[in-house]
């Protein structure tokens, strides 16, 4: 198997290219905007590496990974607007930059082309590929919706979170993984662990992201931490926390969420004693925990796949590289 | 073949269930929403129709057909968020009903769904229908584009706005009675026939669409006429006004097109100047003449369709029926 950097190449090759037609233009340059400022690549790449497990990798993978990131963006448009983010990879989002209503077209667009890509592969896996492509669609939606839901909710609770985080970030990297193995010839046993695998990295990858919003080291992670309890979000963090916390940590804890900060001193003063009740309730390490044993579910998912040691070597790897574990 | 009626009723029957999950609750409420408030299903009947040109109806043609009412609703929801519309078939429309951000999520997880649908049908047709279908839903957001664009531009030339109708109305159709066609094992020929059947159609329909919002009786077309001039909508007829109107004419226009009206005395005033000026360019004649030429150009289309002429008739009525032909 090949490594992610050179995946991610072979695949850039591929797919660094006009993806639409010319006209209408703004709707068109919309859709071709927000694939032109990048991104890691790591679905597709877990296409092409899910399907190396079984084989030289088949051309119709680098149709499905091509699919899997116009989906993802497509979800990345309407989110953000959704979500009034005003910038996505130090840019502009779309409908920042085109509008609302041109950037809902644009990933519309967006997510008919995907099916176009889906549509190229060979008769023999449509089918297959498409069912598992819409039910992680459909989850993906899902997950937003719930993210949604949750912001009016006062409580949420672990196993909730943990669902919506799943269907909204994880699913996508499972069904990613395991499409490649379809078009390898992975037996449905195989299959399951790789989605498991791709499933609880996905995991183990936001406990991870929430942990470095609040915990992160700012010249690592190249900002200020603390931009999830400015925006009250409900994280990992902040959910423990409100479990285990005593009444008078709890009761502080909802006094910060409430409290309005409009100037830098404010906010820092909110976010240190949010991090104070975080350490006292000893949820950096809980959470570096957690993490820890979604990342060994992985490997040991990882493990299950019946498939020569050699060929899985890169997928730990980028298991590692995604979760810092190798530096 | 069977009547619009028995058809619309045979699908109606098939297509009346829960399409959805259950959860999350907020997002499929919104979907199911506005398949429940209705519409006469012409495209699904469509596909029914185009199939049983030369068979019995195959079950097939029910997925599709749902895949087609799914897409249409899909579009709706957006188009109505895009145009903040509050209204659609006398309900508030969904976005309305359910805020913006879970219209939008509502939207996209019908489109998906509907891809469902298509899925199921037999593996030898499915890359065909998809091809289709899926230029088809390009067209259909590139002519909500363009009619965005439009609005904003002072100058709309006859040919683009054909062209935008018939990308934002009018393929849909088309493709609707194609895919019936090739469900039935239509040849390329009769499949084009069919299609341009269902694209001339469509123009007649939205030709007469713009005559009676501006000249329709109000008594039979249940409102009171006027409502794209106060909206200043750019119709076949203001385009066309604009084209034949003498210089005078054209600075008038211009004028009342600027003009703000608040009470409803000067909105009857607006409305009536300007449907003076369209009288008086004989805008009237000219529309009732060019839905004229392409309800024929739609008889012809179906009169080139190679089967025998007694499967045809069903066709011609319904083409009848929508352009009111027959009452």
């Amino acid at each position: 198997m090949q490594s992610f950097t050179t995946l991610s190449a072979l695949f850039e090759k591929q797919f660094n290219k006009r993806h639409f037609p010319e006209q209408p233009v703004n709707l068109y340059d919309a859709s071709s905007y927000i694939l032109s400022i990048g991104g890691k690549r790591v679905r597709p790449v877990m296409v092409l590496m899910g399907n190396e497990l079984y084989n030289d990798i088949d051309p119709d993978a680098y149709e499905v990974a091509s699919a899997i990131e116009l989906f993802h963006n497509f979800s990345l448009i309407h989110d953000d607007i959704m979500d009034k983010a005003p910038i996505r990879r130090g840019k502009p989002t779309v409908h920042a930059a085109y509008g609302d209503a041109t950037a809902l077209l644009a990933g519309d667009v967006m997510l008919v082309v995907a099916y176009d890509y889906i549509n190229r592969i060979k008769a023999t896996h449509i089918q297959k590929i498409i069912t598992l492509f819409n039910k992680t669609a459909r989850e993906v939606c899902e997950g937003q919706q719930m993210d949604m839901d949750f912001e009016k909710k006062d409580t949420v609770h672990f196993d909730e979170y943990l669902h919506m985080i799943t269907l909204k970030t994880s699913v996508l990297l499972a069904a990613s993984l395991q499409m490649g193995g379809i078009l390898g010839g992975a037996g449905l046993g195989n299959q399951q662990h790789m989605y498991s695998f791709g499933k609880n990295l996905g995991i183990a990858f936001q406990v991870q992201d929430d942990y470095l919003d609040a915990f992160g080291d700012p010249e690592k992670f190249g900002k200020q931490p603390g931009g999830d309890i400015l925006a009250n979000k409900k994280t990992f963090l902040l959910i423990h926390a409100l479990d285990v916390a005593s009444e008078t940590q709890k009761k502080e804890l909802h006094r910060l969420l409430k409290m309005e900060t409009t100037d830098e001193q404010s906010q820092l003063s909110k976010v240190n004693q949010v991090l104070d009740i975080f350490r006292d309730c000893k949820v950096d390490e809980w959470a570096a925990e957690l993490k820890d044993k979604y990342y060994r579910l992985a490997l040991k998912n990882l493990d299950d796949i019946a498939v020569l040691s050699s060929r899985k070597t890169e997928l730990e790897k980028l298991a590692g590289y995604l979760l810092q574990r190798d530096h």
